[in-house]
C-alpha cells in the first residue's frame, strides 16, 4: 500500500530481514536464546557497542524500555526524562506499570534534556518524601527529530554518575542518529558513559525485535529474570538474533538509516524552497513542520502523516521518513505544498 | 539443525507462515494494529472463537496471558490454576509482577484442574484478610499433555460464573486440542463458557505471536490499554495477523496440529512396544515416559529431551512433537529405545 | 517541646483523642473494625458526608489516597492532578507504586485545579498509547493553603462525570476547609459531587488515622481487599474509630480548626502589619509569604518553618498553624518580623 | 468488653502504652521520624537486637512485612515460606501486591520450616523460567504456635546466605517466642543470622505499631524510600517511638509476653486435664486443640475463638492468650469445656 509520512513503524521490513528469518527457519534449535542465530545476533551488537555489553534480545520498544528502567530502580526512585519523551508519554504509563516508580517529564524545548534541565530535581536526593532520582532517560534521536552530540551524552552521563543515577538511552531510532552524526554506535553510547541502551530495530529495517544492551558491566546479573517475569522473552527467538544478525551484521543498518535521513532532508529542503517554515531544524529521518491547519488537511490528503502539537495558530505537523521512502514519494509531496499553502497563513 | 522432542517452540515456522509475512511486506500501512492484515487475522480467529468475540494479537504466550489476567483482576483477588500451569511455575512470576495478585496453585495429578479442586477455595471469599478467588485458569492442552473434554471446560466454567469468577483458558496448545478431541475450537472455548483465552500461535507454526480472546462480551472495553501499558503492542502489527490469517484462515492450523499429535501418537506407540511404561496415556502432541535417569541420559544423546519430575526411582520424560517431526524422527528415536533401556530398571 | 509553625503534622493529639483512646482501651473486641468503636467512628463521619457513604478507617494520608485511587484505576489510567498536590509531590511515588498507573500533575498557579486545566488532557482519551485520565484529584485545603468553593468542586465534578471520570478530595485539612468556607463538610464534598473523599484527621488533633469515604454509591464493594492488601487495614481499629468519634461526634473537630485557622488569620494580619508581603491570601490554616533568605533565616531561628520555594530573589515561607497554637505563639513570632527584616528587601 | 480467646489482636493496650502517649503528647516535634521519642524507641529496639541494627516504626505487621520483603527483592525473584505464614496465606496478597514477586508456600506439619523443605526449591536457582528464591521468611512465633529454636533459625540463616539469599524473620509474636526459649531477642535474631526482622508490638500491648529492623548492615540504605512509597510512615511518629520505649525499653514486653504465654500454659493444661486432646504441644501463648464441631460450638458460647482447620471428623480450635487474659478467664474456660465435650466424640 502508499508510502506515507506518518511513521517509520509504517514501513515493512527490509528484504535482507526476511531472507535473515527464511535462513534461521531451518530444524529445530533451543528456545529462547540458546541458539546459534542469537548468538550472531548478539555479536553483530557487541560489534556496535563493545564486547563488553551484555546484550538481551526483546520484542518491542516499550518492553527494552522498561525492563532496562525497571532493572536500574527501587521502590521510591524516579526517572527524569524530557515530557516529549516516549517513555514520559508515549506508553501508556508502561514505565511506571512495571517499575511502580514516577517518570518525571521535564519541558525541553527541543525534545533534548540538559543539565540544567535536571540539576533542579537532583535536590531532592535525601527528601523521603520525595520521588528519588536515579536514572536520566534521553531518547536518540530524541521524539522531536534533534540528535544529541557525544559531548551532550557524556555531560549527561557525568551528572548521573556524579549524583548515584544512571544514564539510559532509548534508540528506537539509534540507526539514524549515528548516521546523522556521522560516528559509529559506541561514540555517543558506550564511550560517551551511557549506562543501559534501548537498542532499536523495528523501525529500522526489522520485522519485529529490539534489544537491551547494558554497557556498564555488572547491571544486567538479573537481567533474565527480569525479562522473563516482564513478558518480553521471545520463545523463537532465533528469529530475532537473526534478523539483528542480517541487518546490523552488515552495512544494512546504516543503508537503510541513511536513506531515511537522505529522504527527509530531501522534503525539508523541498517544503523550505516551496514556502514552508519549519519548526526546527531537521537532523535525521524527520522533519517537523509549521503550517496552518487547512494547509495541514490538504496535504493529509496526498499523504499521510500526524500532527505533532499546536503552536499559535498554526500547527506542527510531523513528517517521517522510513528506510523504504522514495525519491518520488518525497517529491510527489513536495509537489502539492504550494496548492495545500495557497490561500493559507 | 536436528529436529529434537524438547519443546515445539524449538521448531521453526511453517512455510505459510513465511510466505504470509513476504506476502504482508508490501508498503506502508497503520502500525499498531490499524491494518487489513490484522484485521484478517482477527477475522480468522472469529471463524474459530465466533463472531462476538474480541480478538488482540500480542507478542507471546506469558503477554496473553498476563493482560488477560490482569484485565479481570483487582487488587486483593487471586487465580487459581493447577500446579503444574504455566501461569503458576513458568513464567517467573509474571502473573504475580503484571497483576499484583497472587497465583494459587492446586496441586492436580494429570495436570488438569476439577470442580472439587476449586470449590474449598471459594470458602475464601468475604474474608478480607485472604485473596480472593476472582479467576480459574485452565491449560488446553494442559501441560501434562492431557486435554479437557468440554463437558470438563463447562462444569468449570459454571463453577466459576456461580460465584462471580471468570474462567481464563491459556491455549498455548490449541490447536493440539482441538484435533485430540475433534472438534471444533468453539466446542471448547466459547460454547463451553470461556470467558477469555489465551489463543497460541507460536507452537503451532507461526515466527512469534498469539491473541487474547475474550468470548464473554464487556470484558475488553479496557484492554487497549491493558495491551499498551503492558508492554504486548507490536508495533509492526500486521506481521502477527497476516501468520494468523494465513495459518487458521486455512487448514494449516488443523494439519500442524494434526500431524504433531500424530507424531505423539506413533512415538507412544513405539515406546509402549519398546517397553517403556507410560506415565500417562498422551492426549495431543505430549508423551510422558517413565524411565531409568540411565536410560533417559543415552536418550537424549540420541534426541534431546526434558526431565519432567522425578517419579521413585524413576523420572518423567516428556517428548514433545512439532508440526515439522517427522515419521523418520520418530523411528529413529523409538529404535534406539532397546539398546537405552538396556540393564534399566 | 515548643510549639513551632512547620506543620500541623507537628503537633500532637487533641485531649479528647486521648480520652477517647483510654475509653476504648476496655477489654476485649474484634479486631480489624468488627467493633463498637469503630461503628461509633463511622456514624460521625456519615453525619458529615451522609448516610449512604462507605466509610472505611485507614491508617495514614498516603494510605488513604493510594487505596481510594487504586480502587479507581485499571491498567493504563492515569490521574489528574495539581503539580502542587501531595499525591503528585509528596508522596514519594506512593500512587504511582500501589496503582501502577501515571500521576499527571498540572501546574496551576495556586494551587487549585480548575477546568480549563483538566479539559486539555481529555483529548487523549481512546489514544492507546497515551494515559487514560480516569481520576481528577483535588486536595481540600490545597496544599498552597487556598480553599475551594463547593461550585468549583462541583464544576469538576461535573466535567470529570461527563467523560466517564471520577472526582477524588484529598481531604487531609478537610475541617480547615470546612471552617474557611464557613459550610458543612459535605457541601462541598458529597452534595458537590465529589465520588471518594480521603477524610484527614491526624493534623486536626488526632494521634494517627484517617477514612476513606466513598459518597457515590457502588464503588466500595472491593474495597475491604484493597485495603488489606494495601497495608492499610489496622488490627486494634477500635483506637481509630474512637478518635473520630470522639472529634467528628462532637464540635471539637470544628474548634481545633477553627482555632487553628483563627491563629493563621492572626498571624498574616500581623505579619502584614508588620510589613510582610503575602504570597497570597490565607484561606486556611497556613500563611505563605514572601520574605528575603536572610529575614527567613532569622525567623527560623525563632520559630521553625519550612520554605515552600523560590520566587525570585526572594522565598516563599510556609507557616503552619495547628490546632493547639497558641496567641502568644503568633504574637511572639510576629514581634521578631521587624528584627528579622531589618536590613533584608 | 469481655476478653477471648479469639485473638491477641482482640485485646487492648498495656496502661503503659497509653501512659507512653500521653507523656509524648505534649507540644511539638518533628514530624515522620526526627523526634526525641522515636529516638527513644529506636534505642529500646537496640537493646534487643544490637546496636548496629537499622530500626524503622511502621504502622502494623503487614506494613512491615511487604516494606521488609521488598526492599529484598527484584523483578523475578520469591519468597519461601510455610504455606502457614501470615505473609502467604493471611495478607490478602500484599506481598505479592508490594513486591510484584511470587510468595511460594511450602506446606509444613507444624508450622515451622526446615532446611529439606526448602532445599528442592534452590534447584530453581538460574532457570529463568522459575522465580528465583531470594527470601526465607519465617515466622517467631510461627502461626501455629510452635517456636524455632536458635539452631534452628540459625540453619535457615546459614542455607539461605550459602545461597545469595536472606532470611527474614516475621516477628509478630516476638516476644512471647523470647520468653518460650527464656533467650534475649537477639539470641534467635541477631545472633542466629536473621537478616531483617519485622519487630511485632500490637500484640503485645501497644496500640499500634511495629517495627523493621535490619540486622544485616548495608540492607537499609533504600528503606526511608521503601517505607515512604509503601504508605508506612507515620507523621505523628512520635506516639509509635513512645510506646516501643515505653514497653521495650523497660521490663513490660517481657512481662505481657510472659503472662501470656503463662495462660496458655494453664489453658492447656487445664483442657487436657478435662480431656481435650491438643493438635501440638503448646510453646507460647497459643494453644490448638482438636474438638468436634459440637464441642466447638459450645465453648464459642462460653468465649469466642477462632477454628484453625478441619483434621478429620474434629476441628482444629485455636485459643489465643493475650497480655491481659486472666487467671479467671482461663479457669471459667477450663470448667465449660466438660459439659461441651458431653456427648461429642
Amino acid at each position: 500500500m502508499t508510502r506515507t509520512f506518518a511513521s517509520d513503524n509504517n514501513s515493512g521490513a527490509h528484504p535482507m530481514a526476511l531472507i535473515a528469518i527464511t535462513e534461521a527457519n531451518e530444524g529445530h534449535v533451543h528456545a529462547y536464546g540458546e541458539d546459534p542465530w542469537t548468538a550472531r545476533g548478539i555479536r553483530a551488537l557487541r560489534s556496535h557497542v563493545g564486547d563488553a555489553a551484555d546484550v538481551f534480545f526483546v520484542f518491542n520498544g516499550t518492553g527494552a524500555n522498561v525492563t532496562a528502567l525497571s532493572s536500574l530502580l527501587r521502590s521510591g526512585d524516579c526517572v527524569i526524562a524530557p515530557s516529549t519523551a516516549h517513555v514520559a508519554t508515549d506508553e501508556c504509563g508502561a514505565p511506571e506499570r512495571f517499575t511502580g516508580c514516577k517518570v518525571v517529564g521535564v519541558p525541553a524545548a527541543d525534545g533534548k534534556l540538559r543539565v540544567a534541565d535536571v540539576e533542579p530535581l537532583l535536590s531532592e536526593h535525601g527528601n523521603m518524601h520525595h520521588v528519588q532520582p536515579r536514572v536520566i532517560s534521553i531518547s536518540q534521536v530524541a521524539e522531536t527529530g534533534t540528535v544529541y552530540t557525544p559531548d551532550e551524552v557524556r555531560t549527561l552521563a557525568e551528572l548521573a554518575h556524579a549524583h548515584g543515577m544512571y544514564l539510559h538511552m532509548d534508540g528506537a531510532r539509534l540507526a539514524n542518529a549515528a548516521v546523522a552524526l556521522d560516528l559509529p554506535i559506541r561514540a555517543f553510547t558506550t564511550d560517551a558513559g551511557v549506562d543501559v541502551l534501548s537498542f532499536g530495530g523495528t523501525k529500522n529495517g526489522l520485522l519485529f525485535g529490539e534489544a537491551v544492551c547494558f554497557l556498564t558491566p555488572g547491571l544486567a546479573d538479573h537481567f533474565l529474570y527480569e525479562r522473563k517475569s516482564g513478558g518480553q522473552l521471545a520463545s523463537k527467538m532465533r528469529f530475532i538474533g537473526a534478523q539483528f544478525a542480517a541487518v546490523w551484521g552488515s552495512s544494512v543498518w546504516h543503508e537503510c538509516a541513511a536513506h531515511a535521513n537522505a529522504m527527509a532532508a530531501r522534503l525539508a529542503r523541498g517544503a523550505v524552497a516551496a514556502g514552508v517554515e519549519l519548526a526546527w531544524e531537521p537532523a535525521a529521518n524527520e522533519v517537523f513542520a509549521l503550517l496552518s491547519p487547512e494547509a495541514i488537511a490538504r496535504l493529509q490528503a496526498v499523504s499521510d502523516f500526524y500532527d505533532w502539537e499546536p503552536r499559535g495558530d498554526r500547527t506542527i505537523a510531523r513528517w517521517v521518513c522510513s528506510w523504504d521512502t522514495t525519491e518520488e514519494d518525497v517529491d510527489r509531496f513536495v509537489a502539492a505544498i504550494p496548492a495545500a499553502m495557497e490561500g493559507c497563513s
